[in-house]
């Protein structure tokens, strides 16, 4: 038997998005020029930055003042104090402040470099914010494309994140709507008739890294299609994928 | 202008795989039974499980005697001390050992649950380690599936790792050859010409997740195959994966 590939579409043809653009009309569009015609369990994966943007959360660098702190370290390490400012207001939770690199965790709950505040692809002089509540923004964008589309869709709004002990980052799902963030098989038997314990794949993150493959840095594709998913429901959200504190030995 | 999708093909028809098998062998059968035709940079990515099997890497757990250490850690949380005596072997370091989980460092130098060792999926009263270099065992198969179907191919050993801060497991790289696994963009410039700082892609951890997507936990799919990637050159192995202890701020 078999079975029907998974495809990765780039939406290509996207304008840079600024603040205010209604970034679900901006893909309406783009997948009308496309000639796709979407099926049912497509996934929409959206880069934060686009969404960000769009939502305003572009900060001036001019209108941040750096405390001594941020001032002391950006001038250890070379970088600018306004940004680095930022970082620290955005950070909830310092969880290592070392040779140069801030990893923090944010008002979202989500551990990542810099507290997510983005200074690449950006104007100059200014820096990017996560989304206030990627699920929310995962939410709207579900209810209008499916709403527009006639077809019951997934959305992930996803960023690329570092990890622990292992080079190079990978592209995560921040906020997540209409599918399932995570396939859990407890419960199941494996191939050899044993209860599988312990095994619930972050789906959600792995379709967000999928999608990467077509989405690059500096091609300006912030926008991916994964289709032929297995079926999903529409349950739980991007929180779901963030450790609750109390059971997270890594904090 | 509209490129093609990238596709994650399930390579289907694969026996239950054990120890001397050649899996060079079944997967080339395999991919002629499933009418195949393989395309310069297609990646072949190889569930970690099927190799350690064909490598023989299965122990029974009635020749392993638990230490005192191990015996009452499995009291303490309702495991089999055998197994956990197993996993202290495979742990060049101690990493996490609390509340029941045991993350630690293999001698390869992955650091993960248990040390690698494997129960699921395996017969009972067995458990299954790595394969003792996966790189080693990439190349191989690399070699002998490239000069098999005259094109140049890409192999990743795969093995699904948990994350700290996340839920859920995702599918990484272990062994890599043929591509580049990792996507430097450093030196590049992003879409508004700043200078790309410090952006590099984990770009063969994101292919095996977006392999597993196809492979399943239950179903026997123990290989996929991801076509239509970019470019990439037969340059670095997983161990570029593993960021080197004296710059990682998380050992």
């Amino acid at each position: 038997m078999r079975s029907e590939p998974i495809q990765i579409l780039a939406l290509a043809g996207l304008p840079e998005v600024i603040a205010r653009d209604d970034v679900g009309s901006l893909i309406l569009r783009a997948v009308k020029e496309n000639a796709f015609v979407m099926a049912a369990g497509d996934v929409f994966v959206i880069a934060q930055k686009i969404i960000s943007k769009a939502e305003g959360r572009t900060v001036s660098l001019d209108s941040i003042e750096p405390s001594q702190k941020a001032a002391k370290w950006a001038a250890d390490y070379k970088k600018d104090p306004r940004l680095i400012e930022l970082v620290l207001r955005e950070a909830k939770r310092i969880v290592r402040m070392e040779r140069g690199v801030i990893v923090a965790e944010t008002s979202h709950g989500f551990i990542c470099a810099n507290a997510g505040v983005d200074a690449s692809n950006v104007a100059e002089g200014t820096a990017l914010l996560l989304p206030e509540d990627p699920d929310r923004s995962a939410r709207a964008l579900h209810d209008q494309l499916t709403a527009a589309l006639g077809v019951s869709l997934g959305v992930i709004v996803s960023d690329t994140f570092g990890r622990p002990w292992r080079e190079g980052l990978v592209n995560v799902a921040l906020g997540v709507a209409g599918i399932s963030p995570l396939l859990d098989y407890r419960g199941q038997r494996d191939t050899s008739g044993k209860l599988l314990s312990a095994t619930v794949i972050a789906i959600a993150d792995e379709i967000a890294s999928a999608a990467e493959l077509v989405m690059g840095k500096t091609s300006r594709t912030p926008v991916a299609i994964v289709r032929g998913l297995p079926t999903s429901d529409d349950s739980g959200s991007g929180r779901d994928l963030m450790r609750a504190p109390q059971i997270d030995i890594f904090r």
